[in-house]
């Protein structure tokens, strides 16, 4: 990743508000801004963490966008997972190379993304097309083309079941998880862990409900909320606002045969 | 993952209680609790989610540990990175198969598993050698021997300076992190990404003078808070307790050469 | 209040952990512990802030209790609210002195002592005899005996109509509070404050149902987090855990006459 | 407080989207918004709860504004501390009617209506002859002229000393309050108790080391987090931003002759 930055390549730039662009990167292309342009041929073969000059002087600092930027940044017509939620998501689904998992629906690919970077194999039901193209150019255009080997989205819709077995992990981002619970009891292998994401409290009771009634055990839910600091000298403390809410993450384990044996564990 | 299980495998034992217990697996091995004992060969050879019966009638709950449970439950001797932190530190420190990072200092090898798992090639510095040996041992019983090829750890101190040049990312969990600054300008590449866990804001202070006194900018620090909720029928609330601090993750990256021209990004 | 302890006050011993024990002071009581005993003759006739030594050598600091301390010392059956969400109930209902305010139920009394303390006429519903009867010697205990003079509790249902009318504030902490919209609609007079403490947010759900169907309007709902911070020397950071739910805190202001001319405020 | 509205009455006016206008009512006056204008006399002998329309068709409903609706629309230079922390702090200082305050500096006047609300008699020291007066103005414009009777203000600067003596509380809201531990100890009775407001950790780190070397003791740092509900039909869920910072309240209690004695409690 020292290499210099490459035609085609995605590279995200800073000014000094903080403000980020992300800019695809052209031989004799521009980045124009309200200072005037940049010529990508001032970034082209430079090294990542470099400083760029506006004709009109604003300068932008360049490096290659981390996946949570590239999330932030990439285009996208749903509401993506943000950030902090998809290192928890990894977290709680234990995603692990050579892991098959499904998600649903695929949105723009964040946690596609994620997933495969991760090392996971993943198929995604999407129900909108739109969405699917969407998603996989995104993953390409961040992970290369390479990860669409691992990386296969159908358009279809998983409340109408899923035709995989022996599933390692079960990713949902859709409305009605509960209408996906019996579908994953057969797709997934005993242990094989079910986590959904849901934006309201209402949905997470409903879902609660269904795996409940499931042969899944272990449920879990749990919501995160980062805080960030102002650190300037003499001035520590924490920012004055944050995000107080994005969805809340529920999880799950599919138990073996004879689940009425099972501990009802809490 | 859907294969049976079998010896020398680790197994997460749950009794109804939530209790957990993490077991070695091997032939002719017992399980021994309050509530009599588990023979191992009512484990072997059966798929994950089973259900077995101790001699004195309690029931447990075998699956394969997930790695948040794994790290809970393993040999450690330091206080380890809690898994809210671990998925968190993935998305900062940005990590991507083959990155090659720099640790220090190792610990029971909590966010060394991270890191390798989710592919990174890890250079460990700890002084411990006990430290250094039982990470090595966590590492291979979670990750298998083959992940030993990807973690090198060394017995020396970071604050002493770091050999490798040309590193993608440096991650840190240790009381003076402001020590490796300089250090860690030297080893990463431009855009490459610093990462420090710490226990206390006062810690945090005087990293973050370090750092804006060197060669990195955008540098940033969070805390990461999970708050779990009781789901259960009518009865839908959050907890009644919660961890409310383990630490606070700051991270930055080293801009390129001429950072007196970069914009100071806020 | 520089006056020192007398007979039949409340003193409340400290001892170097922390621990807290509420002592009614006697001539000739003795205030026994597992560290031997402190003649209550040590502290009468004392000012608050003295330290006194148990017979087994151990020291005690002696103060007055805070109305906080006091709510979570005195003799109680159900469940108190916490004095976390004292301080905001007196904000969200916005109690004045000489307000006409309706409690119900009015359990150990510890939301009652805030209000009168507060200046409020407080008249409580509360079914049971023993929680009526505990609720008025702790506010006699805390406040002195002449604070009865603007509390009168009577041992009735809530639920099925309140006699007052032109009341400032409806104030409840029982499970069913929108059995009780209707009730306070014609109880409070317009722009009167409606606050309920709730523990679920199943409950908020069904209230804030209630409260749109009715002549209130402006409803709100929040949830108080305290986060306490251990500061000692150079290790500033907060506590490990905290109190992360106690009840969720819903308000609502009666609107006039001719409701279905309101704007919808959100 | 049922009676209708009256002249040099201030009322709260509310459009539906949740924006709010105080207006001191007058014979003649009108309330001119971007929606035309509403005349005053429309107010005037109407009952709280009100709705009363513009000339350009836009319905405001109108109340008496709540002390924590007045604090965040009265006239103010200085920050002003938010109803978040209010409530919090009248707990933490334990304030009663006929309580002795010290409170510096008192800015627009915030703090001092709510603790004269409570009951507490309060000496004001501030620095600014501009904010003594308008904190005075503010005052007397919530709680009336009456009010002025327990409030007394005085230009000087607490760092300097306080000629009070036996006080119950002292309160602070200004930048350097381990200036003021000193004077503290001499102004309060054993047993009262100090309390002080900073927006930095910095800062009450600073305040905790002046603590500890004094003759105050149980002293205590803790924050107050509001989260406020999204509740609408199904859509149950946290809001999506929230304030993640005001200022931390630091609390200690002043002991008795003989500190060297008393436990250090925990």
């Amino acid at each position: 990743m020292s290499r210099p930055f490459g035609a085609s390549e995605r590279a995200l730039l800073f000014d000094r508000k903080g403000r980020r662009y992300l800019v695809t990167l052209e031989e004799g292309g521009q980045f124009h801004s309200h200072a005037g342009y940049v010529e990508h041929a001032a970034i082209l073969g430079r090294p990542e963490g470099v400083t760029v000059t506006a004709t009109g002087g604003a300068r932008y600092l360049v490096v290659r966008p981390t996946l949570s930027e590239f999330v932030l940044k990439m285009p996208r017509g749903a509401q993506v997972i943000y950030p902090k939620d998809l290192g928890p998501i990894l977290m709680l689904a234990d995603v692990f190379p050579g892991a098959r998992v499904l998600e649903a629906g695929v949105g723009s690919g964040a946690l596609s993304m994620t997933l495969l970077r991760a090392g996971a194999d993943v198929v995604g039901y999407e129900l909108r097309p739109d969405f699917a193209s969407r998603a996989q150019k995104n993953v390409a255009a961040f992970l290369g083309a390479e990860a669409l080997a691992r990386y296969r989205v159908e358009e279809r819709d998983v409340y109408e079941g899923i035709d995989e077995t022996a599933l390692d992990r079960v990713v949902l981002d859709l409305p009605e998880p509960w209408r996906v619970v019996k579908h994953a009891e057969g797709a997934l292998h005993p242990g094989g862990i079910f986590v959904a994401y849901l934006p309201t409290i209402t949905q997470v009771a409903q879902l609660r409900e269904a795996l409940d009634a499931s042969a899944f055990g272990m449920a879990e839910t749990v919501e995160v909320l980062n805080r960030t600091w102002h650190i300037e000298g003499q001035s520590v403390r924490p920012d004055h606002r944050m995000v107080a809410h994005t969805g809340f993450l529920t999880s799950a384990r599919l138990l073996g045969a004879a689940p009425e044996q099972a501990p009802e564990v809490r």
